[in-house]
């Protein structure tokens, strides 16, 4: 079963055999998380001097494609703004600019610490624009229940009116600060970095550049395979153990053998701390899939809390776990304690709900554009796979999305793909892709040169859009490296300006 | 008063001081035309082996850009297609694509032989796709009375709607021919050559070059004066003889004070040959402006039949008319015999009917487009204009269109054009503009090169798109010289890719 099939509304038909992992989403959805919520660091007040940013709100059309009464309703669209390093409109001082993913622009803010970092060297303001029908920009009054209710009104959440959403903005602050000739240079990652780099091939007239942190834009149907997913997450464990990779790999059955015992499943409940409205076997196997998952995307060098808390080297960690000569042959405990460097590395939790479909960073829209547009196939595992073999299929993916029929042709139709280095090898220019080889999404990321002007950082230790994240003392120096090739390159391009 | 406030729907209150030229419209839309219509030449039949193309139709999505259920209407898109001369898809021979203007394509087909004329050079697949909402492309069950009902119905009429259902057709059409890797090259006049360089642009990935034929896309409210057009019509008439200008530039009180006298508008009705129903003074002005805008749009080297039928430089024409000494001092008779070079060149008409609102080339969307997105100010007039001087002024335009409000902005927004130098001097490629400096659209075009694959060609004696021509036996050698660049360029591009 293709894991784009999972959603909010779709009904799962969760089964040992039949299992879904969790990779469909770039970042976790509604999965169960650990009754002590781990939210992002605390968001800053909007008043409070020592703030990140300031929270700002635009008026937004909901459709800019569309001439109908309807497309011109507005919403209230989210942005935040630090002008605190900003050289100002005299100086053509640059503006950078998050292009806002699929959730709480706070939270990805927070996490991108590269733009605050280096706003000081470059007198640069720094804005943050939140995606259409994520955290707080929702349209339809404002209101989630309304805006998330039918497919009439999530058809004008996709990824085309979301750079018209940006170009719109920045043009109007632009004129508002008088700094008409202000450079603009975008930033983002994941869903963010394709919308960064798609931002600047299609509105260069708005943005000079872009850093595209690990952005799978190849990583549609018949462009990149859907096995390069799990296969990478099955490379990350197998080079920190074999014998990790093993345990995992023989884990599935197991669990399922277990769980058709008689008392199988609440033994399974005890040995992975589970609570007691417990209900299936197969949602433990997703529940452990994602926690797979979920590492692999965010193995990064230092402690982090993006998805959740977590230790430097995570993957390590829960290889170590793995590992111990303590638990012996005891499976369920070494699994329990690698799955608890993902759920648990605080210690805080006393029981994991695997019901929970809270969502602290607004993030329920995804579903809708993994139906709909933003198809990543990833579910593919062949024989070698950490997961269970499955074969992808496209026709094994959802036929409607609330009742509309997918359009899995339509990014590539409008934002390119195949051959992209003949494609942009004479068009375009100035795009950072960086791609960190750990992370299961570099699979469908631009990883080789395309021009002098349209560059790749590859990184093979990286996670996800590890080079976004806030500096730390403990960086290593391939990743002081990455930042400081990409503060020389964007420097290029804004002294060509 | 502004010229875009001339739509089929908005009523218009002509009155000698306040009177209208019609030059927002790239081709005249519901302007009087004489009693014997001039038709394109006659129609291709489908079937004819000797026919220029087959017609085909192509089921394309009302709106691309939402995911709504009413996006998911479809229409019957016209496209036209000759196979005669292509090389196929074994040899990556190219396709010419032509991204319809605001019409019936068979007639920008029939008017773009520049096309047919380099298609067996090239080996070249030829397609001309018609644009959404003209001709027989009509959404709403290609009931235009449907589709053109109201604002709910128009509003999927856009640029950005057309250049996606381009992307669409072409992207299918490839696949359908076995040929996803033939190059494909836009071709496009006027409003098409807006569309074939934002299809450039926008879509990199489906047309490698496009030659853009005077496009004025930087015709947009804030990038050119809105005094630019009617100086350029000015300069035509003045080049080619003071008194001409001198007459006509006096001609519009004369004719006001004689419409005011007692007998005056009956005395005018005889003299321009006016049918019986005539009514206002205003409406004969309106078709005299019409008759000197259109005539300087196709002021062509050679006898032709776009718009109307025309002698060779019908501009020198008029103005022979208008210094035909055997006259004298009638000026009724000399703008009568000018006039008679662009209504009535073949002497077939009789009278001339002022209130003929028939679309013999299907345009009658363009006033929709033109008040809602492809806001082109061409309505100032200084004191030297050939024209009355008329100030221009946004806030004179429309308000509203059939209830919603024009989007000036928006084109800029999404397309660009400030700064259009600065933007792709390291952005884009391959594409060339052309612009003929008798042609008034000139003044919003490209006419100076960009970078060394954005280029542009400037004739100094070229009119409206005269490039993309049949070629004939008299075309002058600068004409020939225009082509046969065009020609090197094109083969360039398709060597290099």
């Amino acid at each position: 079963m293709e894991t784009g099939s999972m959603s909010l509304w779709f009904l799962l038909l969760f089964s040992l055999q039949v299992f879904v992992i969790s990779s469909a989403h770039f970042v976790p959805i509604r999965f169960p998380t650990p009754i002590t919520q781990f939210q992002a660091e605390k968001k800053v007040s909007v008043s409070s001097p020592t703030g990140l940013y300031k929270e700002k709100f635009f008026t937004q059309l909901l459709d800019h494609f569309n001439f109908n009464p309807q497309s011109y309703q507005t919403f209230q669209q989210r942005y935040l703004i630090n002008d605190t390093f900003w050289g100002g409109p005299e100086k053509n001082a640059p503006i950078f600019l998050y292009t806002g993913n699929e959730g709480d622009i706070e939270w990805f803010a927070q996490n991108t610490g590269f733009m605050f970092d280096n706003a000081p060297r470059f007198k640069a303001l720094l804005v943050f624009i939140e995606h259409r029908f994520y955290g707080e920009s929702m349209p339809f009054g404002g209101d989630k229940d309304v805006a998330y209710s039918n497919a009439s009104t999530l058809g004008y959440l996709s990824s085309t009116q979301a750079l018209a959403d940006y170009a719109t903005l920045v043009t109007d602050l632009k004129n508002n600060l008088s700094a008409t000739d202000s450079p603009v240079v975008a930033f983002g990652g994941s869903y963010g970095g394709m919308l960064a780099a798609w931002f600047r091939l299609k509105y260069p007239h708005v943005a000079i550049g872009a850093l595209a942190s690990s952005a799978p834009i190849l990583g549609f149907v018949n462009l990149t395979s859907p096995y390069s997913f799990t296969r990478i997450i099955t490379k990350d464990f197998r080079s920190e153990s074999e014998n990790c990779y093993q345990v995992i790999k023989a884990s599935w059955q197991q669990i399922e053998d277990m769980a058709n015992q008689k008392g199988g499943l609440e033994k399974l409940r005890k040995s992975f701390k589970i609570c007691k409205n417990y209900i299936s076997g197969g949602a433990l196997l997703s529940w452990l899939s994602t926690a797979w998952v979920y590492t692999a995307m965010t193995d990064y060098p230092t402690p982090s809390n993006f998805l959740n808390p977590m230790p430097a080297y995570p993957v390590k960690q829960m290889c170590k776990a793995i590992d111990d000569p303590v638990t012996g042959n005891d499976t369920l405990a070494k699994l329990s304690g690698a799955a608890s460097v993902y759920y648990n590395y605080t210690g805080t939790a006393t029981c994991f709900d695997l019901n929970d479909t809270s969502d602290p960073h607004g993030l329920g829209g995804w579903s809708w554009q993994a139906c709909t547009e933003m198809i990543l196939p990833t579910g593919g595992s062949d024989e070698e796979s950490i997961f269970p073999a499955s074969n992808w299929n496209y026709s094994q993916r959802p036929s409607s999305c609330l009742g509309v029929e997918p359009r899995p042709d339509w990014i590539p139709t409008e934002f390119g793909g195949h051959n992209i280095k003949r494609v942009l090898k004479r068009f375009g220019s100035n795009i950072i892709f960086f791609n960190g080889l750990r992370d299961p999404w570099s699979g469908g990321g631009v990883v080789s040169d395309i021009s002098k002007s349209i560059v790749t950082i590859v990184a093979e230790k990286g996670a996800h859009h590890v080079d976004l994240r806030f500096a730390t003392s403990e960086d290593p120096t391939w990743l002081r490296q990455v930042r400081q090739r990409e503060v020389t390159i964007i420097a290029q391009w804004l002294s060509e300006y």
